[in-house]
Order: C-alpha cells, then sequence, then structure tokens
C-alpha cells in the first residue's frame, strides 16, 4: 500500500513525464521563445493541478493517460498566470521558485509574450482533445472558462484592484480566492468527471470540494505569507507589496484563519464522504494543505 | 449594384452589431475588467478581419451570421494582440487609433489582463461553436494555431527580437511578417471554408490569398509609417522606435518595397483567379490596401 507522499510523487512523475513528451515534440521560432517558453513551464513547483487531476481520474476508474493533455494544458495555464503575475505593473517579482522570474531572464517584452504563448497553446491542446469526442470538449471549455474573464482573471484583475483599499472586506476577498485560487482546483479535479461523462450531482460535488480546497490553498499560503516574513527577517516587517494585498489574514488576523482554514478542510472532507469513490488521497490533500509548512 | 465601399461598410455594420450582441451578454466583475476589456473592442478599427471574413462566407454561399461568432473571437485576439504590443516592455505605445491605449488609461497590470481575458475569451466563444459540430471545431482549431507559439506569437516574438539588430536580414523579415501579420489574415478567410467543410484545395487557395494580403498589408503599412513621419515632421527622422524595426522598407528603401507591394498584390489577384467563385470583393481589397493612404 503506497503512502499518500508515494502517491503524490508517482502522479508528479506522470506528470513531468506527460509534460517532456509534450515538449520533445514542439520546437518554436524564433530561439527566444522556444526557450522562454520552456523555461518557466521546467522551473518546477508542485504540480499540485496536474496531480489532482491525475488522482481524480484513478478514483474514477481511469488512468493518467486519459487525461494528461488536458494536465499538460491546465499546468500551462497556471504557468502563463505566475509569468504574467510577476511582471513589472502586475507584482514585480524578480524570483519565482528560487530562479529568476521570465521577464528577469528573457525581458519584459518576450516574458508577455512567453505567457500569450502558454495560454494560447494550452488551448491548441485542448482544442486537440475535443477532437476525441463531445465529453472532451465539454472538459475544454471548463478549463477555458474558469480559467477566463469570469474565473482567474477575474479574480486577478480584482486582486490588482484592491491592493492598497482600505474599503475593500470579507466579500471581496472571497471573490478574489474563488475565482484566483479555487477555480483552477475546480477544473484540476472536475476534468476527469467531464471527459467520463459522470453526471451532474458528482461534477457539483468534486468542484465543491475544488472551491473548498482553493480557500484552504489560498487561506495557508497566505498565513505562510506572514510566517515567511517573519522568519526572514525576525521580527514582523512593514507594509510590503505582500501586504498590501487584500488577504483573509489582513482581514481576520492569524488566529481567525487558523480556525477558518480548519473549517475549510473540515468542509472538503465532508463533501468527499459523499461521492461513492475512495476519496482518501483527495482528504490528505486537504490535510497535507492544512498543515504544511511551506 | 453596391460599390466596394459599400460592401465593406455593410459588413462592418454587421460585424459592429454582432460585437454588440456579444458584449450585451456579459458583464465582467469586477467593474476595471469590464471596461478594460470593452475599452479596446469598442475604441474601432477598420476591422479588416471579420470584414474579410464575412465577405468569404457571403462568397462561398453562406451568410454573415454562419460564422459571426468566430469574427467577433478572431477581432478579440487581435485587439489583445494591440493591447499587449503597446505595453511597455513592447511598443510602449502611449495612443492606439487617437484613443489612449489600454495601458495609459487602466494602468498596466490591468491591460496585460485585459489583454489575457481578451484571448482566453476568444477561445470560450469558439469552444462554444465547437458544439456546433466537427466543421466548427476545424474552425477554431485554425484560428488557434494561426494565432499561437507557430502564428502570430513568433512573429511578434521574432519582431521584438530582431528590433535595432544589424545582422537580421530578409528571411527574417519574411518570418516576421509571415506570421505576425498574415496568419491573422489567413484565419479571416479559410474560417467560413472551414466551417462549410469545403475541401483542402479550396482552402489552400484561400490560405495563399491571405497570406499574399498578409505580405501587402504589411509593407504598406511600414511605408506609411515612413511616410508618416515624413509629413508630421516635414523631413526624414532620425532612428525613432518603429525605424529600429525590421522592415522591408529598412531592408530594400521604399522604391522596390512599392514593387514588391504590386507582387503581392498581383499575385493576390493570380490566386483568386484560379476559385470558382465569384472574388471581386477581395481583389478590390488587395487593390484597396496596395493603394491606400491611411
Amino acid at each position: 500500500m503506497e503512502t499518500y507522499e508515494q502517491l503524490f510523487e508517482k502522479y508528479k512523475a506522470a506528470f513531468d513525464a506527460a509534460l517532456a513528451d509534450y515538449l520533445s515534440k514542439i520546437t518554436l521560432a524564433p530561439d527566444i521563445l522556444n526557450e522562454s517558453f520552456r523555461y518557466s513551464l521546467l522551473v518546477g513547483g508542485k504540480r499540485l493541478r496536474p496531480v489532482l487531476m491525475f488522482a481524480a481520474a484513478r478514483m474514477l476508474g481511469g488512468k493518467e493517460q486519459d487525461v494528461a493533455p488536458f494536465a499538460v494544458a491546465l499546468e500551462m495555464i497556471h504557468t502563463y498566470s505566475l509569468v504574467h503575475d510577476d511582471l513589472p505593473g502586475m507584482d514585480n517579482d524578480d524570483f519565482r521558485r528560487g530562479q529568476p522570474s521570465n521577464h528577469k531572464k528573457f525581458g519584459v517584452g518576450q516574458a508577455i509574450l512567453a505567457g500569450d504563448a502558454l495560454l494560447n497553446e494550452a488551448y491548441a491542446l485542448c482544442f486537440q482533445e475535443s477532437r476525441r469526442g463531445r465529453t472532451y470538449l465539454n472538459a475544454a471549455e471548463q478549463i477555458c472558462l474558469n480559467a477566463g474573464a469570469r474565473g482567474m482573471i477575474a479574480g486577478q484583475a480584482a486582486d490588482l484592484f484592491y491592493e492598497g483599499r482600505e474599503d475593500a472586506g470579507r466579500s471581496e476577498a472571497e471573490f478574489i480566492v474563488r475565482n484566483k485560487t479555487a477555480k483552477m482546483l475546480v477544473s484540476a479535479v472536475t476534468v476527469p468527471a467531464y471527459v467520463y461523462g459522470m453526471d451532474e450531482n458528482i461534477i457539483s460535488l468534486l468542484a465543491e470540494y475544488g472551491r473548498n480546497l482553493g480557500f484552504l490553498f489560498q487561506i495557508t499560503d497566505d498565513m505562510l505569507d506572514v510566517n515567511g516574513e517573519f522568519d526572514k527577517l525576525g521580527k514582523s516587517v512593514g507594509k510590503d507589496e505582500s501586504e498590501k494585498k487584500l488577504s483573509f489574514v489582513r482581514l481576520c488576523g492569524m488566529e481567525e484563519c487558523r480556525a477558518l482554514a480548519e473549517r475549510y478542510c473540515a468542509q472538503c472532507e465532508k463533501v468527499l464522504d459523499v461521492l461513492p469513490f475512495e476519496t482518501e488521497f483527495f482528504k490528505e490533500t486537504a490535510r497535507f494543505v492544512l498543515n504544511r509548512e511551506y
């Protein structure tokens, strides 16, 4: 019997292989686009979204290969959003995962285009998969809706707009997390259910899990940011960029955030208990996110 | 019998109505995203790509409505590329069509997101249309391939990369025009043929017309840029931003460019003569582009 960590690593390895396979089949021109396109995709990361998608495929009785191109597409969309988020005018971050951000390495213009290319090619993959049949087209469309102007991008625009504004409160913070963070996780867990043509009730429960996991993820992320600052400097820091962001930590404080995170984790488990599948991996994921220290 | 100008205006009016209809059905949040998304779409422009798509639909025996959502999607992709092109780090233009560029009006971060949203929602429309059947999916996929990392974005990345480089020559200039400018025009004229399930030979001739029109368009555009500078200042200007760009004008001079443009126009007409349709509108478009003064 594999441990949670072993299963996670197995799905992650399967994804890294699928990504390498995808990249081995395309060579872009000019060279700088070829490099900037690959750079941010290969700089690493937890691969949480692809891992969840593969785990969902297994839970529903299928296998990783059934959804591998969608997993690659979703990670490409996630990656484009990070490349654009790091740009001057957005978060202006020089580093991402300990490496120079895309625009520090290739320049702002090429980083804008690398992000555009990642988004566009993600959908090229989705159109290609849509040829396999109607249920694949349904899955592709959901990825697009959750990533777009009524999904992730809406959350990013609100995140940027409310930065430093004192008049924004709980409902604005919830809008940001529901769209910016949660909807991509909803895609991760629901895509296999769309592909297998499962009924609306199953899809809706999986989406409910994804939404709760998104809130859990963002709240613990914000708490880790605060702790990170404490650790690095030995004391609380002033109002730096990340502290100006509208977050649950800023709104409610650390203690209430811990309680909120526990509530979202419990909600994840409750939703999973209704599903007629072996959901242990997803429960462990929620508990892992709740207790993570990085 | 309608004149060319009347036909052009009729197609343009049909497109503006289709765009207004699309926009009337979506309200985005937050408000700033709703506004920035609409702003650049509604600031105007010739609507050349939608007009060509509608004219192609008519030429092939169909009507505007058959491809209206694709025309809206293509114009959204064109618009996103302009929003991102105008950003600092790219061309850094404060104005577009006589109005403040998106980032001057909404800030750099929101403009990046408005562009991302336009691209993403263009594909949301394409997925929606793909539900109508396999030929629509084929059309959607072509739009995506022509716009992406092996299409328009490749041309933009090369355009940016070769700016100010003395070692770039004719083949690099051709790569830029073929991808950045021509492929979106190829989409414009081939999408109706894909939708109507026409045979490969017809699609390939239409694509050939689109490619030649793209070269004709870009060369005359570069020539007008030079003339614009002459007009504005009464004399030739120094090496400003646009003169550092790799262009046929910089490589061959104005006289050879005029000859080249005439050759591409003749090539457009020659390809059209092989098509078993009434192609006069497309011939007139090529001649209009050749002789335009703006």
